[in-house]
């Protein structure tokens, strides 16, 4: 693969103060038209040592506007960053629309070094890159404009590098230890580009031995894809219909009609049992910060199930200092800004912590379905990329309970009549709940599609049956307990 | 002073249930006048170990719509918040206007726990304790509520409670030692709260015996408080005149105008120069790299002064993975519902990184002032906040550059002219720069007060004679590399 970039091509300075002036123009205009039409672009500079990464990147911010990009290493990771699952610090790397991000070896860095020390084999650095795909390909349905290159240089041109180094050029322990290993490095990269190599991401190999010929080239290939991205528009959403999500279910019966709604609990029998659950929760979640495990629990449900109380029944039964309940409500606009599920992954715990939501990223597939503010397409292909985010919560060793909150329309507007009637509960009831139960049908549907498509074995669904409410609050914290029980050592 | 509020005080569980709903309707609508007036809300509970602070928490979750609020406990530190200056931690979670932050302990904690455990003496904890209250004062100046709560127990009574552990209760390992030094923890708190009750920012000391006293009293507390500082409304910013800011300086003769506009530099020497410094330069951000010390540059300057040239010079001898460059620019809406410090401190590097900022916190006492987006009281007292901010980076250990690019109105004319007839300098002229010019006399006194009252010992001013570039250039990195010499090891 590498062979087939060894050409010895050359630029002379000539020629390149020929062609600068106009590449630079025109990139200028490119980064203008990006920010315009929203697309956020990720450059990833890989390659092998001694190619010239940092220089090529000292040229994009000679060539851009340096306001509205932002350099991001991977090599030094923080206790914040080793405390959660793989992805996170990149998602908080990830530019918002219309800005830029360049990123020193990106998704890539971690998997390859790894291999390259031996921490992880073949198989291992593989399913590493398939992730990778997935989170390229969700970032590209997105909207995102992905440009990844590798930066090439012969095996005696890099021993010359190193050997004289450039002025500025500061030699890292590591780089001897590169040099050693061409061969083994090449091996990996090139079984790491292959796997990557898709249609919508491609890799562009980069002959890195003539500085100008390098940057040059970088900067039409740059020029090329944005234009491309641009021409694109909003076909992008079309083509990601191609990518075969699954067909949602739309039967008349649904799994929520299975839900058994009578179940009570009261009296003696619920204070005793409340009160057992909310200890041995308490004892869990110390035991879940002693072996620095993390948790995340979602709650969802129709308006008025019932989810607030048992949050709260849940919550005094832990330590304040050990949870976060987060309410999701209307996005900020740095929120906006990004891929849907960056304003989840911000509020993932780290090792030890509980994270609780109020709603979560499943309303993309439901309030956000329903009414119309996602296309089709992308709820569609929200199923997966919900769970493939899911599964690097579990695969990182979080322990993730999910409950949905079911009531009979009946019971519901029988608790909206009492919020009406009760003053410390009028705030409770809006407009837009009185509209939601109009949909019930819709939002019926949906939980069904979003039940069937994302109870995974690693993150079931716990349909909890919401009508009577005492009963519902035993409920998930005995589901809870048994959840954390099964999981902890 | 904590014998004072040993009372006995309790409330009948009857007298309990006629008095909590009313004060949990008034606490609501409290919550909701305050997310009106967007002011936030910081309530920090502190209090012996024992007196029940969790619990007053989980009442507050439960009168209060959970939305909106967020608990934060400090005595958990990660690396990222070690390597960085002290109030990194708090800033991160001050509440956005008209949002709820409840902190356990908040910025008493540290000083509080390390003075216990003889980490520093009483001297050293009263100088945290100062800038403790500086801190609060700025925040309150910028509108935030805070409300400290004290809680307190008898000596016997926290021994009962620690011996009997009520449900959920885990006992910590230091519980058993604070209870073993109740007398010194409570020296500490006594001095602690004394030096700390400022009117802006009074402590409220709670008897704990009773949990129903102390709860109601809380709320109680709690709506007093908000309900005082909406009536007090937009008065806040006269009363912040009374803390006598600096009067600014109005010479018709400004320090700008002591400022040798003629060295130059070119030709051989001029890359001579450039050459040895960056070399120079690159050395000393690995040296602070590896000794884990960490830069913070700040450029300000005339329009076309040259600014963005000469970081590019700079940041072309750093290594792209030890610093980053931050460009100031409109602030997003997460930033604008915070103290303008907030989008500043954001950014502040850890442990052997750099940050440039292009422009600055320096806005405030500039464009803000100049164009009337801060209100006098603001940005007067805002040279006092900015010192405050600067000390504790520097005290942390952060080496601070601060460079003001000078250039003459004719200089400055020249270079608009140049940049409209050269394509691709063209988006780096705006209307707004022709305005700002228009405004010259007002930025010079501007720039003058802030040069007089900001450059400190530990952080003083460079002017930068910018008429020559390439001059400017080289002056800046050896500025540089003198400041980074002066304090590595």
């Amino acid at each position: 693969m590498f062979e087939a970039v060894e050409l010895g091509r050359t630029v002379s300075k000539d020629e390149f103060n020929t062609q600068e002036p106009g590449l630079r123009m025109q990139l200028l205009e490119a980064q203008r038209a990006l920010r315009e039409a929203q697309v956020p672009l990720i450059v990833i500079v890989s390659g092998v040592e001694g190619a010239g990464k940092g220089e090529v990147v000292k040229r994009l911010y000679e060539w851009w506007d340096a306001r509205g990009i932002r350099t991001h290493a991977f090599w030094d990771e923080t206790d914040d960053e080793r405390q959660r699952p793989r992805d996170w610090r990149h998602w908080r790397r990830l530019p918002p629309r219309g800005g830029i991000a360049v990123m020193f070896g990106g998704w890539y860095f971690r998997p390859m070094v790894d291999r390259a020390f031996g921490d992880i084999d073949d198989a291992q650095m593989d399913e590493e890159l398939s992730h990778v795909k997935e989170l390229e390909r969700m970032l590209t349905d997105d909207g995102a404009l992905i440009v990844k290159f590798w930066f090439h240089l012969s095996k005696a041109s890099q021993k010359e590098r190193i050997k004289k180094p450039k002025k500025h050029w500061k030699r890292s322990s590591l780089e001897k230890l590169y040099q050693k290993h061409y061969d083994a490095f090449a091996r990996i990269a090139e079984r790491g580009i292959r796997m990557t190599d898709t249609g919508a991401c491609p890799w562009y190999l980069i002959e890195a031995e003539d500085d100008r010929h390098r940057d040059l080239t970088v900067g039409r290939t740059l020029l090329e894809a944005i234009e491309r991205r641009l021409r694109e528009g909003a076909t992008v959403d079309a083509a990601a219909v191609m990518h075969k999500p699954p067909a949602p279910v739309d039967a008349a019966v649904t799994i929520l009609d299975h839900v058994d709604l009578s179940p009570t609990l009261a009296g003696k029998e619920y204070k005793k049992q409340l009160n057992k659950y909310q200890g041995k929760l308490n004892e869990l979640a110390w035991a879940a910060y002693e072996q620095g495990r993390s948790g995340v629990v979602v709650f969802e449900g129709w308006d008025a199930a019932g989810k607030g109380g048992a949050i709260r029944r849940m919550t005094v039964a832990l330590d304040p200092r050990l949870y976060r309940a987060v309410s999701v409500a209307t996005p900020t606009d740095e929120e906006k800004a990004h891929h849907y599920l960056w304003r989840f992954w911000r509020h993932i715990p780290r090792g030890g912590y509980l994270t609780v939501y109020d709603r979560s990223w499943y309303g993309r597939v439901l309030v956000e379905r329903v009414e119309g503010f996602a296309a089709e397409a992308e709820w569609m292909r929200a199923y997966q990329e919900i769970n493939d985010f899911e599964n690097q919560l579990c695969e990182h060793g979080i322990v993730l309970a999910k409950f949905w909150f079911h009531i009979s329309p009946e019971e519901q507007l029988r608790r909206f009549r009492e919020r009406e009637d009760t003053p410390w509960k009028q705030h409770k009831l809006s407009e837009e709940d009185w509209r939601n139960r109009e949909k019930w049908d819709d939002y019926k549907a949906a939980v069904n599609d979003m039940v069937v498509h994302t109870s995974t074995s690693y993150a079931p669904w716990s349909l909890i049956p919401g009508d009577d409410k005492k009963y519902a609050r035993v409920e998930i914290l005995k589901t809870l307990c048994a959840r954390l029980e099964q999981e902890l050592d």
